[in-house]
């Protein structure tokens, strides 16, 4: 079990990101606490110019940058710079703190009302968590987000209790791992080492999503499949209105269970999964147990950033 | 006929907002160009100085505050000073240039593409006029709304090839002369006033509307006019779901037609219109025409701010 | 203790409200387990005619309307109603069922992403509580906002799995007798009745606001604080710019403590609680306690809906 | 000259969308009158059906969905079936009728108050142009939009009056023939095609924007343009930060003028302008004019949708 700032700044850390800009203030210090050796803070006396160096910083290194901000009026008077950094092209993770959530529906001082709609018409994702021990996942896709084409900030607003709370510990932290192109294409690089990997996988299996066959990618699917021997589960239909590979295929196991432990155990042994034209996985019961069975890998081909 | 820029300036003056802080830039010139003489402009180095100059002028004026912004990033700088306005309950209208009509589609350099939804979290109303001769209207409403209780900012964007076009010509202008009294109350003084008001006209109408049902008001609306004589108006249910006074009743004339020039001519001779319960008026098709017949004063008694 | 589903109902029986309309789907389940006797469900088979019998039974009786409807597709189906009972000035509750919290920041299927900004444009409050535990005062907050003038809808999101959590337990369960006028305005009989709640109380006490100075009523204060012998407490700045009441007056208090726990001990032994111009209370640090003293009314007079 | 109305069924034609659904009130009579022999609309009693069929029937045609709704309420009531679209990533142009522009900020009835605002969370693009001659490149935008990966929604709100109007004349009808890869990727054989189309171009020339450092092309355009011999301009720094091309290299031409006519004066006498890494152009001063020289196409490699 970790905390969610220790989990946070392993997601950080995994991200090369351990340049933190901003100007705090008082939601911001349960984040502070503790600050790691191997990371550094460096101080802007105004939001713009926190934002200013975060952006430039950002275009210099090649990494993520990170401002880190005080609740509403920090975001406020933030603004104008987060207008430059998404006209720029800059990928910026922006994160401010909250009150803590005993006091927000009561809008008690420093409460940020309207946390995620303020910034919402600059950055690419704005969200605050519903619990505390989504706030690495957040973080994280909100990095991700950022960092896809056309790049730019994505902001996530962080009640001041949660960092001292459990993380999720349901594999999510795997997140950490993943890798993503950042060039929204099917490189041909990117094409050979995919298929490198499903030559050296000693069981894989291929996931069909809907937009296999809306985007006129049927019967390649079914190559696919033939020339590599996979057995392929289908996304049922609550994940999008299609089918995305034929149900009388020799090689057809049926749609995936819509949950988690169940989903993780019908691709239990698999060491590859391969989903194509889905958005992995569309839940809808709540049945906790690890997003991917032991040892598995997920390689996504997806249109959804 | 007067210009969007004249008519403008005419309408601050007659809300006696004749000092102006800001910090302008190359979009907000066609708005200083031949500035009045009885107007002066306070310059800010950045925006949430101007802001909160303007912040603190209106709390100690008893005024409306005007801060004067360039386009997205000078809205951007200003969104922190504009929560703490909005936290104070001062009144204050907060104008934003914007690119040319003929380059916003194309999202030129210096358009404010989200520039209603940027400060909408922040202020009472947030609006960007579909054409230039709406502008003062729009201008007017905005003063209107901040000065109402709870007091706060309200935004207009403007584009700033506007202020040399032609404004409105159909008594809209007559907005200069409304007198709000910003205390969403029916004080025994202003009881009184009206009183005096329909003792002393000469041919007085009701205008009944559907709050006046919905809020329970139905037979002081009879006693009303049976005491004073009125004739009695409606608004079409396309003003609101219901009747606002009996149908069968002998003083009942039947409802407005809903379009400008047809309502105005139907309440033509009448030197006083009481309008009660209803927001007025519910139009549909376009008739152009005066807004209201020749002489005539009207009093709304409303819900709607 | 009680559950979140008990606190509501309690608070829905308290505002005479246990006639409910909807079009449920899973995601409402947890709120209808266990549906008490006392309440009846009317089911409509499309989101509109559910929004519309709401409506309909709002004007009709009185009280505030309640529609409750299924995630995002329930909420997009009702929007056409929902605008129907903006523009009627209906008092209306919508809510609507959400994902589990643990499965909302992966967007599983079901969960309805932008629960409170599809809503937003057509109704007058639209929230989703950051806690199980606030579900209840942010119903009851809604109730609040719909029942003032202008009257209209408020939206609630609320994920399934918060039902079966404990209610919050300070003391914001008396939100269930609160009384609010409804007219936005000093009715003489309003005014006469808090002056006879005041010549009542034993211990009474004044609560100065920064909006006593904002709007004028700087020696109204004074002259009601001697006339009663009031012991007088501020408002920290945090709350607003001003300062409401003179601090070299012989009444004068102090500043109240910013906390819930010590502002509830400072105000101890009182039993009548008159707040003034302001919004109560502007807690900052989270010192958890009692919201109130025991065996004390609050009384707020605000122009803060 | 073209009136408004013309222009965009020529637009419609030539992305072969001449099946229209819809439920249309009065709002959209004048989009409809005189409709086009070769366009067939298809009629939903309810906007559900409506916007469903032309989900369905984009997806099954692989065209571009267009639906047709009426103001407020029918796109309220549409949202249900918007929500199903974007979950398909369907392609789907939604047009709304809407008051005319006169009586618009007057909130006349069937104004639609918050027209961009209603279904900006289910959207990809959500827009009411600031003029009438903007309604065809609104259009196009759209549609543009609706058919990047990931599909969706795109929504255009149309006051009813500016069908009638003419339609701008600057050479932005050619926007017709706007093509576009719908792959978000640089497919090999469109390497090859633009490739060919550059040698047989006879006198191409290059626009170098900032996106070309920041995605670390900087070699690589020096490399093109050495051995393709092309002169070589710049984005001024109002269009993004970096520069994209180093400026002391014999080819370097300077920075293009960031207005329409003297940019499309500069570009004279190319027949291949080639843009990349950047969103073409940064216009500022408005100096109308045509917006490429005679005989020039242009194409844009860009990251910006």
């Amino acid at each position: 079990m970790s905390t969610v700032r220790e989990a946070t700044y392993e997601l950080l850390r995994a991200h090369e990101m351990t340049t933190m800009f901003g100007n705090p203030g008082s939601t911001e210090l349960p984040m502070l606490a503790g600050f790691p050796d191997d990371f550094r803070y460096v101080l802007g006396l105004q939001e713009a110019a926190a934002v200013g160096m975060a952006d430039g910083y950002a275009q210099a290194s090649g990494t993520v940058g990170h401002v880190n901000l005080h609740t509403a009026p920090g975001v406020g008077n933030a603004m104008g710079a987060i207008f430059n950094a998404q006209a720029n092209h800059t990928p910026l993770l922006v994160t401010a703190g909250q009150q803590v959530r005993a006091q927000m529906t009561m809008q008690a001082n420093l409460t940020n009302r309207d946390a995620a709609r303020v910034p919402h018409p600059l950055v690419k994702w704005s969200y605050e968590p519903p619990r505390a021990a989504d706030v690495p996942a957040a973080i994280g896709r909100a990095i991700h987000t950022a960092s896809l084409p056309p790049k730019g900030p994505a902001f996530v607003s962080i009640p001041m209790d949660d960092w001292t709370q459990e993380a999720a510990a349901d594999g999510s932290e795997r997140a950490v791992a993943r890798r993503v192109s950042g060039r929204g294409s099917p490189a041909p690089e990117l094409i050979a080492a995919l298929a490198d990997r499903l030559g050296r996988a000693s069981n894989p299996v291929l996931v069909a999503g809907p937009d296999i066959d809306a985007s006129g990618g049927w019967e390649s699917a079914v190559a696919l499949v033939e020339r590599q021997r996979l057995p392929v589960w289908a996304i049922p239909a609550t994940g999008g209105g299609r089918l995305g590979f034929p149900e009388n295929h020799p090689n057809f196991q049926g749609l995936l269970p819509p949950a988690i432990a169940p989903l993780s155990e019908a691709l239990a042994a698999h060491d590859l999964i391969l989903v194509a034209g889905a958005s992995a996985f569309a839940y809808y019961p709540y049945v906790a147990g690890d997003l991917l069975p032991a040892g598995a890998e997920l390689v996504l081909i997806t249109s959804d950033p």
